[in-house]
């Protein structure tokens, strides 16, 4: 299933930027379209790009944390992210547990139906951090550095818009003046790092479809008030423009969902930037082509 | 929640471990026993693991493909991972999306309730090969070497039993005398492994609760036909003992599932060997202490 509405040559083009990828030793494929494994070569630059990324963050950190697959869903549901984005969400359903057959000794039996779960798949990674700092008034502006495997259950299937994928994230939470800095000075960053590369970005302003259909106030506001940036470029042949990441400003909305303040009792404010490790990778094969050798150096 | 049927002063175990892992600076924790994260630190010693078993490997890899933590909910059932396991699978539930709104420019609409997706949380990883080779003739021996975070909806959180986590493993398909040479080789490999790292594991043959509880005959004649060698060592003070890898033959019921023959048109059969990476740097931490500046040089 290629994008909804999508016209016959543009699933080809689809098709045919796959069927190359597959072809030169980048990735593999499964049954279902978005989902995919990426190789050695592939990993091979996934791992130059943290390498990147790493030394790029002003924090000093020595390299991302990894984040669970999964998520509490009560942290879910405390941050909100299912209310704007219901449709991406996966929720890890099972069967309950019974205690051990310790005669049997062959650990738990089932019982009865599949049934919601303590977890959904993390959707994003930023979620992991704010329950860490629930309650708490913070003295000074904390940092974050996340890797980990997400999930969105997407609707279409263009090449890029991976179900199953892997995020890197840069989390700051602090005073308005922080965060507000902090995420420019990543636009800043970001584009530094993708001349770096040579990857042609546009840096965009987004919305994201927080507020459910229809409501174009408040989309209008999100604009206005610049939350969202994109660093958008094409991973296929013909792509309109995919985004390899985002620098985004919450304002308090999170911590005030999780009860984060400053020192003198406000709302503390959150930002993050987000950036998409496979879609990097994709739109560096497409900027250099799919011959890792004749790529110039990266670093 | 600790082991069911413990004591409490197992429970304390766990609960120190835990602590003491956090205080030194290798792992955080979330609300959810058996859900953590794995700091900067942490990562360094999974990193030169995979070194390690990258350079172990006899196929002459340059590194593990990265597979994603959903697999197609059709090839889970055609591997009948389900049907022995059923309490330990993650099903990924969502909502069913409409087509997009194309007016509202927000993307899809979700459609009702969460209903079963096409895709479950792997596992494991193999089941993610098996597809590929469905209905083939295969005329030498394939190799695969893989990594990536699955899930399992453990009962218990003892130190170890992490829920989602990362696994390296390697598969054989060939004729029977490869896939069970192979998988010797590689009982011999994990030994050098773990002697290497300083670990002293125990190596026992062991039986999955392939057959439901109760089935005494099957399983001992799983143990007869030693299907199943796990390497064995503790990850915190009084552990009985935790697997950190497991090699295992699946003779032909894999590839008879999917339909993988040899030239002659038998089934071909398959073996795999399996590293938990976060168990492996746990029982590191418990051999060498929690001081990384005291550890032996790994390599």
């Amino acid at each position: 299933m290629g994008r909804l509405g999508e016209t016959d040559e543009e699933t080809m083009t689809d098709t045919r930027q796959l069927e190359s990828l597959t072809a030169s030793g980048w990735v593999g494929t499964t049954s279902i379209p978005g989902l995919l494994s990426f190789t050695t070569k592939f990993e091979s630059v996934v791992q130059q790009v943290q390498a990147l990324l790493t030394a790029l963050d002003p924090s000093g950190t020595s390299g991302p944390s990894w984040y669970a697959s999964v998520i509490p869903r009560d942290d879910i549901v405390r941050g909100e992210y299912a209310a704007p984005f219901p449709q991406l969400l996966g929720s890890v359903h099972s069967m309950r547990q019974a205690p051990n057959d310790s005669e049997a000794g062959v650990g738990s039996a089932p019982v009865g139906e599949l049934e919601e779960s303590d977890v959904v798949l993390a959707p994003t990674l930023c979620y992991h951090i704010y329950p860490h700092l629930a309650g708490v008034r913070i003295e000074e502006p904390h940092y974050f550095d996340l890797a980990g495997q997400c999930y969105r259950h997407e609707a279409t299937s263009e090449y890029g818009r991976f179900r199953s994928f892997r995020i890197r994230e840069f989390v700051a939470i602090g005073t308005p003046e922080l965060a507000h800095e902090w995420r420019d000075g990543w636009i800043e960053r970001g584009e530094q790092l993708f001349n770096r590369l040579g990857v042609k970005v546009s840096v965009q302003q987004a919305t994201d479809p927080f507020f459910g259909p229809g409501d174009r106030f408040k989309r209008a506001s999100q604009l206005q008030r610049s939350l969202k940036y994109e660093f958008v470029a094409p991973v296929y042949d013909g792509d309109p423009g995919t985004a390899l990441a985002s620098a985004n400003r919450h304002n308090d909305h999170l911590c005030g969902r999780f009860a984060i303040q400053l020192a003198g009792g406000d709302r503390a404010h959150s930002s993050c930037v987000g950036f998409g490790l496979e879609r990097i990778v994709s739109a560096l094969i497409q900027a250099h082509g799919p011959a890792l050798e004749n790529w110039p150096e990266l670093a």
